[in-house]
């Protein structure tokens, strides 16, 4: 339990330093702002738990812009801004109308009238979905600093080109309770590798997300993908800086087998190599139809390639104790059940099914997190008092 | 009035033992449960008229999946969870996305999160709709086990191939109130009764959710219908056994004049034959377009056969005292209104419809009734306490 | 600030007179029902802008139907009910399902259970928005007063196809409060022009709106247009009444030049001739493609006749001290950034650009003055109290 007094007064005495300002990419964020988030998510859902309203807003709107489709993220979207007693709207952007310059500017001022947060997903065309929340981002700046907005919203990225902030909180915040806090991450082995799929045009942004954010707390982490696949510079920066700064390391191998070693956690997973990612961009543009089913189709030969990247019951045994922790953001492509060559066989999808969905678990309390440090000045007293006013979330 | 001490007393002291669980068919509930509900929906509709708040939960969700087209029912859940403090989400699930097996069980925790009751249409494919709301609701009660959910969301019908529980609650909840309570219906001559469209594929949901539910009060209840309409075995097996308990009875009449002879109510509704409904999901599923429509052709002719089957004044004149209960889910194909020869006449209909009306407006607040029951382990005491409470639903 | 004791207890004195009624038309509604949503909303804005709450209803639904695209206005609506406390629901309306008739009638009832205001555009087709709405509006009237509601509730016209009451008062709000007070409209020249648009069919409803308001206060108001681009009759009554009765002036011009000629204020705006839309509505419901390919083609060379028509800085030259505001309700099409030939040059748009975005941002504000003015029988009381009360709208 994360609600105890020493962890409540803990987490009241921590400033995130988000009032006002957005989650675009977690390597943007301070580990002070991390470590809030990690904290506030988790007691968040222990407050849940329990019953217990954790309502911030007596009134205000999150609103929602997805470029792509989303089920998971969208849900949790709606849930998160639920738990903070916001009212979820999805604004209606059709795929034609993809806006620029003026209108992105005028469009974000006119949709921030009386919404807290703005959540956005944009993770289809590499090189832009992080451009326009920094388009939105500014236009909002713009408008508050103006008078034009009597607050100005938050934007939280629902999954760019480049990260997927609130998956990887999630993803780090069922290892920070699987181990015993962040400091438990210190030392440990963590295997990002890419997997195989019989699907082209895998977001970048889960991969780049791991490394970019896993990499903070002292972990020995592994990445490892076929030549060909590997990720954006920026991701990879931070990841390399983040691991120097926290006494652990980033280190790529060769293989799936190389990096599953003695690992405490594996997070088997397929993308898109880059290249291919940006020749899509372009192609979607210009609606070149033909040319785009002929890169499909070479994509998913080059994909084929490498079937053997399998998360098997064989590259398990190599882990620690044949028992490392299975991470995966779902749906999972699993052999024999949703494809005929997946990222992951029947049998350890089968044993870790349900800790996979622990894992998602914790996205809507994430999200709440987010809207609560970027919102309230200070967000960690407002936790606080949530927990020490037990008013229940069931009022009949 | 449904709020005097006596009756809040006394619906505080039911349990109709659905706390955590489903309404999926109304022939799977206690006779408690029934009585429970009807008596929670006319009292909470008391309420809302004196402006009273119905409020129980402080935040939550009410999240729905509509497999087929609504506009009342679809109002009617988000009305109802408003009234108790909902928000109301619609997950959009593209037709062409119909899960099954393992995406049903993940997606179905995934949207689970925060949620307080998920209500689903899924009536158009006679022998799916019922199984998949069942393969829904073992995903939440294993989530909910294994703890990777907080609470257990309780599934809401709302229509099925096989029931339409909302729909028929509303209909027992607005004879309830004409016939001075369900006592009222003891002796009570209803005609279930087929009546011609120029429509083919309506749901055999209505009639069988009516010869379900209505039977169980002591009724005389007449179905007829002419050959190739028979309902469901399942629902036919439960009125049978219900008439018998109740003391009432269930009889089939070979025509129209038949079964609205000296009826108290009448309930002339089209539907399909089963064994069309069968075909055309097989041919549904299969893409066959061609096939489809002569399906359609030979539908349509098997129905103009038995274009008498209307509900015109002379058929009325053969009911109690002439002056009969219309009952009818809307929209009633209107003979000279909404179609050539349809379900009704003009001069039945318009003497009617107001009453109708007031039949479709318990349905808010029979979901409302059914979300406090299944989330509420005591919720005729909360009812009793909004009674007592009686705080405003405007609070300015 | 407009919350001050003084103002507050001026606007709790005064009836709107809306209760249990519609905003259909502005030019339907008494100068007192102006002056107290105008009024209204602005102190809303302040309240909104200290963090105060306005919530006026703990439960209820703010329904809206969209029968043409919309972004701002939608939003808006929102925010509006979000502002008062109201849920806010989409209707979906498939635009091949215009219900005419019974079943307009039946589905109005339907989906008014627990509904406390419905919001409607249907802008597209001159002649039948407005009528639309009244046959709406009719239709709750009689299931109200027959008890098949429980409330009756308020239609907002989001624009029709005569007037856009929510674009109209913001307008008027953000003069007033620019001009010191509704009083500060008197003797006041303001311009409302036609300019030109590289586009067809742009509604005549944000003229007619500006028209029939802007007149009442005794302003000078002056509209001007090329041939064949006259504006309805009913609100041109409208403006001429309002004008003699406030001891203002309605005139035309001939020239955008002449109305700006010492103008305080310009609204140049684009629409469509009456004859063009009329004939697009024929073309529309008979489907005949070329036609309205022809009538298109047709239309845009007419406009193209008037390419001068442009607001640029030359022409804001001639308005008072060269310095009048610039009104618009956006989005604008702005010469060299949204097309080539457009509304405003892009110079006279870049100075006004951020005054058009607090323009726009009392809308939510006015939609929430008017829910409350026609939801609540003493509306000025509950503002008050509101004010007095100081609930905060973040309550962690």
């Amino acid at each position: 339990m994360n609600d105890t007094p020493d962890s409540l007064a803990q987490l009241a005495s921590i400033d995130p330093g988000l009032f006002d300002r957005d989650v675009l990419a977690t390597w943007g964020l301070s580990d002070q702002a991390i470590r809030f988030l990690v904290h506030a998510a988790i007691t968040l859902q222990d407050l849940a738990r329990q019953g217990i309203s954790t309502r911030a807003f007596d009134t205000g709107l999150g609103l929602s812009i997805f470029r792509d489709q989303s089920t998971r993220t969208r849900h949790a979207f709606r849930a998160g801004c639920d738990l903070v007693g916001l009212a979820s709207e999805e604004m209606d952007e059709s795929s034609s109308q993809r806006g620029h310059g003026e209108t992105v500017r005028e469009t974000a001022a006119m949709i921030a009238f009386g919404t807290e947060a703005i959540g956005i997903r944009d993770d289809i065309f590499l090189g832009e979905g992080h451009a326009f929340m920094q388009e939105v981002s500014s236009a909002v700046d713009e408008a508050y600093r103006e008078k034009a907005l009597l607050a100005r919203p938050a934007l939280i990225n629902l999954q760019s080109d480049l990260d997927h902030p609130t998956q990887a909180m999630s993803d780090l915040c069922h290892l920070s309770r699987t181990w015993g806090g962040l400091e438990g991450l210190k030392g440990k082995k963590i295997a990002i590798t890419w997997a195989h799929s019989p699907s082209y045009g895998k977001p970048l942004s889960v991969p780049q997300g791991s490394i970019g954010l896993l990499s903070r707390f002292g972990a020995e982490l592994v990445l490892a993908h076929p030549e060909g696949y590997e990720l954006e510079a920026e991701p990879m920066e931070a990841a390399r800086r983040f691991a120097a700064e926290s006494g652990g390391s980033f280190k790529q191998a060769a293989s799936m087998e190389e990096a599953f070693a003695g690992a405490d956690a594996v997070y088997p997973k397929s993308w898109a190599p880059a290249a291919v990612m940006r020749e899509r961009t372009r192609l979607l543009r210009a609606g070149e139809k033909a040319a785009l089913a002929d890169l499909e189709k070479a994509a998913l030969a080059q994909n084929a390639k490498h079937m053997s990247w399998e998360c098997d019951e064989a590259k398990m045994a190599l882990t620690k104790g044949g028992n490392a922790h299975y991470l995966h953001c779902l749906p999972a492509d699993i052999t024999g059940v949703s494809c005929k060559n997946g990222e992951v066989s029947k049998e350890v999808f089968a044993k870790a099914r349900l800790d996979t969905y622990r894992e998602a678990a914790y996205k809507p309390f994430v999200i709440a997190a987010m809207l609560l440090a970027t919102r309230l000045q200070d967000p960690g007293a407002a936790i606080a008092r949530m927990a020490a006013k037990k008013a229940p979330r069931r009022v009949a």
